[in-house]
């Protein structure tokens, strides 16, 4: 066994991660075995933890920056999901010989952009080297009120199912990435690319679902695998009703030109977007919060008695689809 | 870009890592997407994260149970070195396909016999795929009462170093796992092996080094480069004595047979005991701290004035070393 021995650990620290970590007291500079961290009064820590893996969660070839900003983002929707503000992270960076300067610059200029915009701090970390691809780890902690941390489990027969935003997007960006919408205009097919490699993570309706929702998810497996988990862990079924499912614009003109895609959009994953269900009663509240938030809040369907996730048709009509959700080795929590 | 579609996910995630989760509600069965810790009063969170690759860190004929157990004692070492009691953490598996199922029973067995010796559970974690080697990541979560962490940076002139346990096993044990130590009879390499594949973390004596210790380390790059850290942070140097370095029995006869072996002694990783520095007045309080863990407690040397890390053979004369301490992408904290 050979331990390879590439670029200088202490100097690739210094010189691209101790920045990560300036502005926040707790990480000792990087310097210490472990981070310090304090908590609110009142609150508890949320914990989660997603890898991604070169040639299966990014491209190659995908800008730096954005797989930085990425890593942090799906982290980050884990987060939103439970309801937590976001504090700090841990980073492990499992980099093949030969990783470049100039991609290291860009991986770690993406994670500050978005640290900044999210207010968490780099608070330590590992780096290793490997035979393999590239292999980048987020651990992010955050906070929330002692007790008022959403759940997957919580959802009740009756409950409306909302998912904010417009789903689809992600899947039919990597479509486009990979040559495979050919008929959409290239605006379109950037925007759903970006879609793909930039979600958004909402976590500012997260933290205004405690109290309203009564079962969270990120949409990360794709609508209908995650649903899968909310009725799994709460014991229900769920109809999803197709035509109401949000689109964007890209979205609604690749699937004009390809109904098909339909199947795409109800199981592919990486949109990052809430999945929630509230009490029918609740609705007007929902309503008043996607003003408040301006993102959009759509109703798609409902809980019901029973088990897994029939999506049907404007006639109520079982429609059927080519994959139930992306399962391989990913997201385990 | 194809994404990998090996062994299914879920069913890998409720037959191996899910019965590591059962003993802490906060884990909520890993259903949820993150998980929810509360602090004990009084308290702060003390985070850490360490990966270990296939090929680098492990042998890939390493017997799977023990390379869990490894796995989850080098981060339980960080949170000995801040006087932390572990809580809890959180696992990434990147797995190759065509990783075995007794593979993985063999690693989720040794995170459950360590978890349980060490009172600390999985609450969250993912699965990625990968076309490289296993990259095993863990972050470990622990507790210190708030402002006592142990740190690195505390060092003060005249104070004496001091090193837990016998220093150099893990090195020479990889060296004679690569068949590098044939002069030394089959039991002492073996006792050395399992000092390589098998660390203590010293969590106890880590816990009574609060208020005691003014810097603290554990040795997992060398004892040079370790004591640099802290020479480095406390603005400060440091001399060793290299005759006053603990030895086990085996390491005695190895480095009886080849006394060049020192080098590896005093430079090789992966020991994971603890060094720290305690005020001179204080060295009572050391041997009785000893006795009363039953762990030699030996001061090989003190804080000086200066930069820098030296090593002096017993007439006070500088030794010359081969290394200063195994330095690629390793422990960024």
């Amino acid at each position: 066994m050979s331990r390879a021995r590439i670029p200088d650990e202490f100097e690739l620290i210094a010189r691209y991660l101790v920045p990560l970590a300036e502005d926040r007291s707790g990480a000792l500079g990087l310097v210490d075995d472990a981070a310090v961290l304090s908590v609110s009064p009142g609150c508890e820590i949320v914990a989660t933890t997603d890898a991604l893996v070169e040639g299966v969660h990014f491209r190659s070839d995908d800008p730096a920056d954005l797989i930085g900003r990425k890593l942090l983002r799906v982290n980050l929707s884990d987060l939103a999901a439970m309801g937590a503000r976001p504090v700090a992270y841990l980073l492990v960076l499992s980099l093949p010989e030969g990783t470049s300067s100039e991609w290291l610059e860009g991986l770690t200029r993406g994670l500050a952009a978005d640290q900044k915009a999210f207010g968490l701090a780099l608070v330590g970390g590992d780096t290793v080297a490997t035979s393999g691809p590239v292999v980048l780890t987020v651990t992010a902690l955050g906070e929330v009120a002692a007790g008022q941390a959403l759940e997957r489990s919580g959802g009740r027969a009756g409950d409306r199912i909302y998912v904010s935003g417009t789903l689809g997007d992600a899947a039919l960006g990597l479509a486009a990435l990979e040559g495979r919408l050919g008929r959409l205009d290239e605006d379109r097919r950037a925007a759903l690319a970006n879609r793909y490699r930039l979600p958004e993570p909402r976590l500012a309706l997260g933290r205004r679902l405690v109290g309203l929702a009564h079962a969270v998810i990120d949409v990360s497996d794709g609508l209908v695998a995650d649903l899968g988990h909310i009725c799994e862990t709460s014991r229900l079924g769920a109809v999803i009703e197709a035509d109401k499912v949000p689109l964007s614009d890209a979205a609604r003109k690749a699937l004009d030109a390809d109904p098909g895609l339909l199947s795409s959009v109800l199981t592919g994953g990486d949109d990052y977007e809430l999945a929630f269900t509230v009490a029918s009663d609740d609705e007007p509240r929902v309503s008043a919060l996607a003003k408040e938030l301006n993102l959009p809040l759509t109703a798609v369907g409902r809980l019901v008695e029973g088990a897994g996730v029939r999506v049907v048709d404007d006639k109520g009509a079982d429609l059927p689809l080519t994959a139930t959700g992306y399962r391989h080795f990913r997201t385990a929590t």
